[in-house]
């Protein structure tokens, strides 16, 4: 039995909120309804911010409905604070995750609150999880961004980050995750924040990572995150989506390029990737215009390539 | 100390082989001698083939001749045959490499040879090279070629990679290296092959790799290869490159980002990245309109980044 690494589609949120054209929502729902069919587990359909800060996903509620009537897809969204979280909670969503900018600078110029603020705002989510009944709570994961250095403070010490796991932790989150929201991070820092964070808060604790591939490096970070027991890992569909608030950083990494390299290194990521393939016609149709990025598309399977 | 790793530059070679422009003598001397001030410790410069089958690299000689004119510098040059080798020894070059493909039917698109008759030409030029002085004998490597795969027959098995290295170990040459021509690569690949290479020739017998990043993942193999003990990477500055007789397959590994990656690690590559990636301009200026490759050119280096 191959060992099945979890690839979360982030392309309908992160992708989406990064550039200026707006996706309809039925196209989204083409989108998701494609993406789900080839097999993807996870799908991160938006985020639960104010429409005027984000226009692009103000139909969030909207898109957390159709996603939940897909069998066997778990539906996860981002959520800012109480308020958003509160929107989540209520449209049902399975997965919440609350980012928290390891740079001080970065929450403040993204959220504009500090990290007892968001420390804060964390435990009000938590405790309105708690208050749930328990077959309807959702996973409440708290991702640290900016997690491998900061486009605004450079190098971002790892004991802040150790000591920002912790107090998610503490402040009732069900797991943390790392976020490379820059594009900075690199094979060697990723072995050793993933080994670090999950001494501190437990192996189990730390599950995920959000890799961008903004200077390359995305793949060779996800092949030594797996070596460190990394086993979910976050992917935009083209390769579209970044951060709109730390210049510069953009590209997660392509889903259809992690799909191939994982299957091709013998895990099991359950999603077909000659479908995965065809869903970039369904994004390129609804973004005209909108360079879609990826390698394995452009140079096609290998001769005899078997899954 | 950081353990060196050693970059060899293929872009004049690999890089202008496979684009139509054919770049001035005056614009590859400029580029050479850019990239060598950077620190780059050797560079591939061109092909020993005749002017009609690869008018690009028809300079070769006079190239040659420039580059071993900058102190410190290694000079290679590719060969396919006897007849090249001869002119390759003549012009002085440090290092002699011939490629051999592992796909029989890609050795006879390529160079019109079986592997018995190019197994033939290595022993030819290996005594050609032992019957030179000795501190006149080029370094004589045998370059496996589709060794991860081949666009016309698909996969190799690793038996006959195993039984063509230990052939041209026997034949005369000095160590045997590992090309991924076709950009079939994956990073299980890489630590399966380096390791078997290297358990049947000696470790010190296989000590480079020339991988593409045709489908993403060169950076990633890259990290494998180091992990099993490689120490020569092969690189084209802004990604020029690839194979003109395997259709599909082009993008050599962006220099660039190997650069940023390896610094990022912690390894010495005796190379300053800041003017490399001003060598791009040398290379633009002479190619005009031809697309140039790399993340890390366009999204710079991170706030703070130090070598």
């Amino acid at each position: 039995m191959s060992k099945f690494i979890e690839i979360s589609e982030v392309g309908p949120r992160d992708g989406l909120q990064s550039i200026k054209a707006i996706m309809s929502l039925e196209d989204k729902k083409a989108w998701v309804s494609a993406e789900a069919a080839c097999g993807v587990p996870e799908i991160e359909v938006g985020s639960f911010v104010p429409a005027k800060i984000l226009p692009q996903l103000a139909d969030t509620a909207e898109l957390v409905a159709h996603a939940l009537t897909i069998e066997g897809l778990a539906v996860a969204v981002l959520v800012p604070n109480l308020r958003g979280a509160q929107d989540a909670v209520r449209s049902g969503a399975h997965k919440i995750t609350i980012p928290l900018s390891a740079s001080e600078t970065h929450s403040l110029a993204n959220v504009n609150r500090t990290h007892e603020q968001m420390l804060g705002e964390v435990k009000k989510i938590a405790n309105l999880i708690r208050a749930l009944p328990s077959a309807a709570r959702p996973k409440f994961e708290g991702g640290i961004s900016t997690a491998f250095g900061c486009t605004l403070e450079g190098n971002v010490p790892q004991e802040r980050i150790l000591h920002l796991a912790n107090a998610l932790m503490e402040a009732g989150c069900d797991e943390v995750g790392l976020s490379d929201t820059t594009g900075y991070a690199t094979p060697n820092q990723v072995r050793d924040l993933v080994r670090a964070v999950k001494a501190e808060v437990g192996d189990e604790n730390l599950t995920g990572l959000h890799l961008h591939n903004t200077r390359g490096l995305g793949l060779a970070n996800v092949v030594v995150a797996l070596d460190n027991g990394i086993t979910t890992i976050d992917a935009s569909l083209g390769g579209i989506g970044g951060c709109p608030f730390a210049p510069g950083a953009s590209g997660n990494i392509v889903t259809e390029d992690l799909v191939f390299m994982l299957d091709a290194m013998g895990f099991d990521t359950g999603i077909d990737i000659e479908k995965l393939m065809d869903v970039r016609k369904i994004v390129e149709r609804a973004l005209p215009g909108e360079p879609l990025y990826g390698f394995t598309p452009d140079a096609g399977l290998p001769l005899g390539y078997k899954r």
